[in-house]
């Protein structure tokens, strides 16, 4: 990947406290705003981000030049109208696009590669409190987060939970299920057996794992869709050509499709990030963090919830989100639920999607 | 791997024509039997092997010592009984354990290695046909295969539909889907990322590859498992510690159970035979080869055929299997179909399940 570019930067005042028991000193956090932030700083919405995602939601990719992730979604007179909020989105620690993670400086002026201490999704989180801190942003008036982000919106409502009025979780889930941890551990042994991954040493090298890279993001990528929906894009329809090539070029066009975005991944994504932020999230077990009982985690919660899922997404099925809702309640907190129709399976949080832009506009009201 | 044991091995006689337009010259089928064949010749059933499988159906297996893939089933007063039929299994050309495939000698002497034609379904039937010529067997009592054995089993009965009086189809499809695709694009990636690879110039080397080979194994055996299956069998249970360790170690049960299931599996079979049996399924599409209609495929048929699906295989699903009933149904064929309930996905074919017994048994009464 190149070199992250430059966005707003936050540096932590003090050292960050992560639940392996170790501390990063002097981590940083990039961020984007969009809207002004009122006076009385009452208007803050916090959009957390994907795996893969970063910073840039409505704004373009300083490396790929594509528009924000949810530009659909964030900006003057949508769903998340940045004419009325201010929305901040902090690419998270671990990541690549400069807060620190694997690839920035340790103390001692080495990229840290597999001396980045392992993080979770509550350290994630715990480097946006402290951004927010920083802001002087008290208290959100709404966090919202679908996927990876919808496990940081969920730890800030549980482990913060003074901190937002609103949490709106989008096709996430409060653990990682068996079938989760294997597809992550199969991208992990992709980075991991490729030799240019050299126990993580590659920042200075001439090479970096792009092929395990690639091999863990088509694998993942797999996972993002349905099945009907692959079948509605791809079926079995052939690429640029006629017939069968009786060889191993890629004769169908959905291996056409894995194979660009696994290519054009390792563009834009260090493989070390990678390993450790699926680790981050098979860590996730909010339960776990809670003496075993999700409806601990929200336990006197006086914020408002919501939960979308959406009805073809086999990662993050409905019934994850039905049993954080069940806990909600067991919790007495108050909570809303919407399993919407859609064939593109989990990534349909990122597409357009008439109904998820009402619930989001109507519930952020 | 290893290389391949001594079975009986069936060197054919003429050339074996291939889809692709060209011919296998001295090509070698090797197979095992079980129980006696009737003096009239009227008592043989195939069985065909699954992607990674072999012609040790209900015998030991000769590199890992583990018993036959489907002893339960086949055996002396089992549901295939060898006191009552003689029972062949044959590995298909382009695989690993005795038959013609990348390993084999070319003409020339050295390994074909990328040099062997891409093959299809339809050539593996081709070569266990001209096995069943070799034994003077003109039509079998039965053909049985479930998941790839299940593609060949219903290529015999549309290609060579005189060869087979019953036809039983267990977890299988008409054809590969976008999934199913992207699924082995994935492990064929991984195997061509390995530079162990090498372009499949790896057999006089010192190492074959053997990481991208597990990788691309990973991938597949997590859509041989259920989501639920997985979450029974390992959940989020950790491998021999009391807490996570905060590293990349296999912390969970489930990543040490795929490592496993990558690494052993490299013991016995070769990456090159993975990518051409892989693309040969993908290549699969029966409706394709007869005009674009299935129920074509099946014209005129006098076989009787069975169907089976699992309820929670999502690799080959219930929707696949009912789709060749409607076509069979659309030619006039004798058809019967099940639908049984599992919990472990698509391999529940290969586990002990009693009503899959007396499907078997009752069907091939």
């Amino acid at each position: 990947m190149n070199a992250a570019p430059a966005s707003k930067v936050y540096t932590l005042p003090e050292d960050l406290p992560l639940d392996c028991g170790q501390v990063l000193a002097g981590a940083q956090v990039a961020y984007e705003t969009y809207g002004e932030l009122a006076s009385d700083r009452s208007n803050a919405i916090l959009v957390c981000h994907a795996l893969t995602g970063d910073q840039y939601v409505a704004s373009k990719h300083p490396i790929t030049g594509k528009p924000g992730w949810w530009e659909r979604m964030v900006g003057p007179g949508l769903p998340i109208d940045t004419d009325r909020y201010h929305v901040i989105c902090a690419n998270v620690i671990g990541s690549c696009m400069g807060s620190t993670g694997p690839a920035s400086p340790a103390p001692d002026g080495s990229p840290y590669a597999m001396r980045f201490p392992v993080i979770t999704i509550r350290d994630m989180v715990r480097g946006i409190v402290a951004l927010l801190d920083g802001l002087g942003i008290a208290r959100l008036h709404a966090v919202i987060g679908g996927s990876m982000c919808g496990m940081q919106t969920l730890s800030l409502a549980a482990n913060w939970p003074e901190r937002a009025e609103r949490v709106l979780v989008i096709a996430s889930t409060a653990r990682h299920s068996a079938q989760n941890i294997a597809f992550h551990e199969v991208g992990r042994q992709a980075i991991m057996a490729d030799p240019a991954w050299a126990d993580g040493d590659y920042y200075a090298a001439d090479a970096s794992p792009d092929n395990g890279l690639a091999v863990a993001r088509m694998a993942a990528h797999i996972t993002y869709l349905s099945e009907e929906g692959l079948t509605e894009k791809f079926g079995r329809r052939l690429q640029d050509r006629s017939s069968k090539s009786f060889g191993f070029d890629a004769d169908f066009q959905v291996e056409s499709y894995l194979r660009y975005q696994g290519s054009g991944f390792t563009q834009r994504f260090d493989a070390n990030s990678y390993l450790y932020i699926t680790r981050a999230m098979d860590y996730f077990d909010l339960a776990e963090e809670h003496g075993g009982k999700l409806a601990n985690a929200f336990d006197g919660s006086s914020a408002r919830f919501c939960l979308v899922s959406f009805d073809t997404d086999w990662l993050y099925p409905t019934a994850e989100s039905r049993h954080i809702v069940h806990a909600l309640n067991a919790a007495g907190a108050k909570v809303s639920f919407v399993e919407l129709s859609a064939p593109a399976g989990h990534d349909s949080f990122l597409l357009p999607h008439k109904q998820l832009d009402r619930v989001v506009e109507g519930f952020i009201k």
